[in-house]
């Protein structure tokens, strides 16, 4: 199986996200971490590189020298792909510049910081005809694809009814002035402005309920505050939502993002209410769905059940009742990628551009909802 | 032990929760079924009484008889008590006219459908000098009592967020076209209106909110709907909550109600977070409490374990995991009243008028700020 | 509705289980607790049953004086049930008593503590004619009544394992010596022997396995064990059971039975596996049910739910959601027993005499097979 | 970070436990796939070896010619590391062979089918002075570590009681007649005896109860079935156990290994009971630990957090709440082992060679108690 070349731009030695999109591409096994540029300070960036096992020449100081020096190497050596694991607000200027070198993008979410940006990179994007991936990690998940699939097969009839919460209980504190590096510039108000909380976690949540109900909110009513004294952003978001008319059906909405929910891990979960069933899924419990109908028994579905929808099975590596996790979902991300880049298939979806480009404007309407004192605002 | 005899209005063959009002105090073993007006319709209401255990000449045919009559007999023969289960609309005349003829008030919940009538009955109790309880039942579980008693401890810091729920299915479909008499009543828009689902077990929601985490909300901001086709009354509420200030915090808090959940039963339950800890109570596992703490293991408390505050224990019948649940919850609340009634201790508490009133006053705030299209609207 | 008069041997103030029978009796609502004998002290005899709520002229000094007594009574007015629950050795011989007085029997389990004694009860209810029952209460569960039905259906094709445990905690001390009564009878070596853990919860577990599974053991091997120092009988019992075949197969099983699982409550619960399917019951989870097929999801069934069997509904008194416990267990076996007496049916099943026999048949083979160091023996 | 070489033998196309060792390593980043005998059949050995990712000159045709070769390369060039994953009959020949030519080993379990062979590698493995880890892989999860160490520290006190169970359906049919690979090796009982069940998943669960308990078995009593029609070696086992004086405490056991538990995924748990505690653990939600006390609250631990024991936190990768699993828990074997041959701290402990001749014998006793028709079988 050949090995999709490919080059970082963050996720520096002590960095978070960047060492667990490597492990999630080694688990995937179809990936050739090739280059890199790990940090925005040179030094630490070429140092971080070889720590990582990159060679020394290609472990670069800017994702500028990356992208300029990778691009002069034979197409048989360069890197074909960037995965972009900066923090939110250095996303942009380097996925641009990628695309416009030819290069296909991975990049985390949320996309940017802006509207504009946002656009403007859906346009490079579409021009370019790269393959240009945002990591809604979340909606890899075997069984998150098996709800999406049910709720897109009609099983519950038409959706009335979503709420989605992302529950953490890590900045309960103010974390921030204590040096915790993850919780300092994810709560750094000074940076362009992609919300704390709601652009943080909120944005997987606002993924997750469009990817698995399969409608558009229309509007939005969003409180946002900051519970935790001294804190310069938002660390709780509690939004109302009205989707758009499908199936005949104007569905309502809540989503629950906190980040000062004491005691919560990693609390992202989903409710789906239809006309004729529900389902219930949860990340800390991602191996099973929880699906009801009007009357009679619950069921649980598993993660490699026979039986399962083809993406959930192609999503799955590992008998059911033997537990996958957080990187396997990952990898299902880049399989889906992988997939797209070689032409191969059957492929498994990944989420691109477009939901970037729906989740900053998530993010930043509920922000103006928000500062409005609390009123409806139209997500288009 | 002398029982307390007790008239019941409402409660005829075939209706459901005055047959539990009567289980529930068959098993606080403390009261004696002595009379009642069980229906509306006078040869309906005596034939239920005689049918559900009562004498011939007690089984009267309305409650003004039965009022009249009672307070007729002597003092070791009459009632002692009114327990008021009928149709929410038609709580207030009976409850007003039992307490102007001297005898305790138990009514079920919500107390009325306007907040005048609802404050009329407030002043009428509190000239009486008589109990009035509003049966606001899950209040009556132990580990509800010490979850409150664990807050107001200051085991969770100042309360910073909470969020209720409570889920039906049962109305996901046109059930009150079907003749069915529960679901009829419930949606029935025509009579004086205490809303559809957010009167019905919003309410409850409300109440328990309020119960544990010990705060009051200030304002709201209500997003009424009505989801199932042909209905003519909500059937689902999604509320934002702000609360007075509490230990120097002004707490947030979501409130969903639904009873077009499909596939869910009798879904209450309820997360509060603070400063420094998290719980977390659900109806359906009634037997135990999540408590978390910033760091470290979650504690799972037990109903009869030692060590639970006097509340919970007092209210607890059963050895821990010999499993106990609504009919125990509800007794509680008679439990509770009875002690005040004999002016024994150590009493439990139960829900007043007062409770009452805040309840109705939350249901039409509700509905006033879902009908101005959602907008933030004062409590008091 | 007609109520029966019953009359109680055991139960004074201070003792556990008479109290629970009283419950569930008035939550069943079809029986008068008219006499009483509730001590085998004479004057706490008295004095319990007056407190109990007796007339004192029906308050016995002994079970004796109350079934010679009770026997002159006019018919209308005289006890038609006895319901015993003394301590283990003391139900036979009142039992015998009160069956050749015409009187029916309801009996705490084990229904006594030998072989010969429970044959010769169950002889001479045979020859009565009256209605025996011994409260196996943990089979009056509406989901172990669904258990029953589904494995009786064929649901699961013939059962090839059976895997039956009842964990408890609270005897994981010496608490016999700190003067606790519950603990203090039941680890009383001295009195004739029914077995510590094995007969006073081991009973209980494997009632409930023939109940459900509807298969007979054929032989076991026990090992039984003391293992807090000090205590002179089993606390831990360990079981090994072979079926005699049915459909076609000779089941095995497993019976777990222990007072010194630290920090397990009441952990009773049950495994049935068969060609094509599997169940899981657990008492402290009592609302629900498990199944699971060779393939495919699992299924939760949950009290209330459209589809039970009769039995389960008909067990069931609140809407699905509305937990149940532990007393309306025990009321459902009383239910069975009036409508027994009455002659009225759908009837609900209750354990009878028979089951009692085996019962005491199964502890004794226990024992003999732990005390020859664990070797097969044979039930029958 | 330097790279382990190493070569496999076995695991060649179609084969499962292969690929899990190959993706744990690359999870675990420290090893490299360098040489491989991926199947008995030459020529398959070679294909599955180039499809799996080898150089050609390094796919191998069979394990002799690898370890012939691969001892001829330079020592920075050639294998460091041989990992065994072939059919449990083929483990002992090229585990000596990798010894004597100066290989570390690493084998899956059971380590192989006579106690003879057991002890002779495991003497040649004292000799070699060698790395010879058995992958027992369920005691790599961070909270089965976690586990140990509040064994080990005294939290419940003396061991008193320990219940291990791995229930799995897979085999409820006889698959093994449907061409099914996976289940036609298993169930051969053509090949040198080390049990059906008993060796596949009994051995996981006897190497689990040591390894959290602490506790040595000294004897044991098998109950071994051929519950499905037409099989040839045993698919459920029911065994009793007594263990070794520790603490002051002669501890009892049970231990429940069954392929015919129809609906059962990989449902491997543990209870261990104490003087003053007890704990559960179960591999499908393996990211949490329960611990009982011997009243007051149940206490969760969860991966990752604050406060675990250093090989549990060592173990874990994600923070909580991110879920991990089966490969994780792989990885953490090879961590130990890589920790191990680098001469690294702190090192993750892994199992070794003595594990796997307990194994063994454990594996050869249940059968002989079997066979005698269930008697008590010392271990040593």
């Amino acid at each position: 199986m050949r090995h999709i070349r490919y080059g970082m731009i963050g996720g520096g030695t002590g960095s978070f996200i960047g060492a667990v999109h490597r492990a999630a591409m080694r688990l995937d096994d179809g990936w050739e971490f090739a280059a890199g540029a790990l940090s925005s300070a040179p030094e630490k960036s070429r140092t971080s590189g070889i720590e990582a096992g990159l060679p020394v020449d290609r472990a670069y100081g800017s994702w500028r020298e990356m992208i300029e020096s990778e691009s002069k190497l034979d197409a048989g050596v360069r890197i074909e792909t960037v995965v972009i694991v900066t923090p939110n607000s250095a996303h942009a200027e380097p996925a641009l510049a990628a695309l416009r070198a030819g290069f296909h993008v991975v990049c985390d979410k949320p996309l940017c910081t802006s509207i504009e940006e946002a656009e403007r990179l859906q346009r490079a994007a579409a021009e370019s005809g790269k393959v240009f991936a945002v990591t809604y990690n979340y909606s890899g998940y075997p069984m998150v694809k098996q709800a999406r699939w049910l709720v897109a097969q009609g099983e519950l009839g038409a959706v009335r009814k979503v709420v989605v919460e992302y529950n953490q209980g890590w900045l309960a504190t103010l974390l921030e002035e204590t040096g915790q590096k993850q919780a300092a510039w994810r709560t750094d108000a000074g940076v362009p402005n992609a919300g704390g909380t709601i652009g943080d976690i909120g944005s997987h949540a606002e993924h997750l309920a469009r990817y698995i109900a399969g409608i558009e909110p229309e509007s939005l009513l969003a409180e946002l505050s900051s519970l935790v004294p001294g804190r310069k952003i938002d660390d709780d978001a509690n939004i109302l939502l009205r989707f758009k008319e499908a199936r005949g059906v104007r569905a309502r909405g809540v989503l629950i993002a906190s980040q000062i929910a004491t005691g919560r891990l990693n609390d992202l979960k989903i409710r789906v209410f239809g006309e004729r069933g529900g389902l219930e899924w949860s990340q800390e419990m991602s191996e099973s769905l929880r699906v009801d109908a009007l009357n009679g028994p619950t069921r649980v579905f598993h993660r490699g059940d026979a039986g399962l929808c083809a993406q959930a099975l192609a999503a799955s590596r590992l008998p059911p009742g033997h537990p996958e996790g957080l990187y396997e979902a990952f990898a299902n991300i880049y399989a889906g990628v992988r997939a797209a880049i070689l032409g191969d298939g059957p492929a498994i979806d990944y989420p691109t551009i477009d939901d970037g480009v729906l989740g900053v404007r998530f993010i930043k309407q509920a922000i103006k909802s928000a500062e409005a004192g609390g009123s409806w605002t139209k997500l288009d």
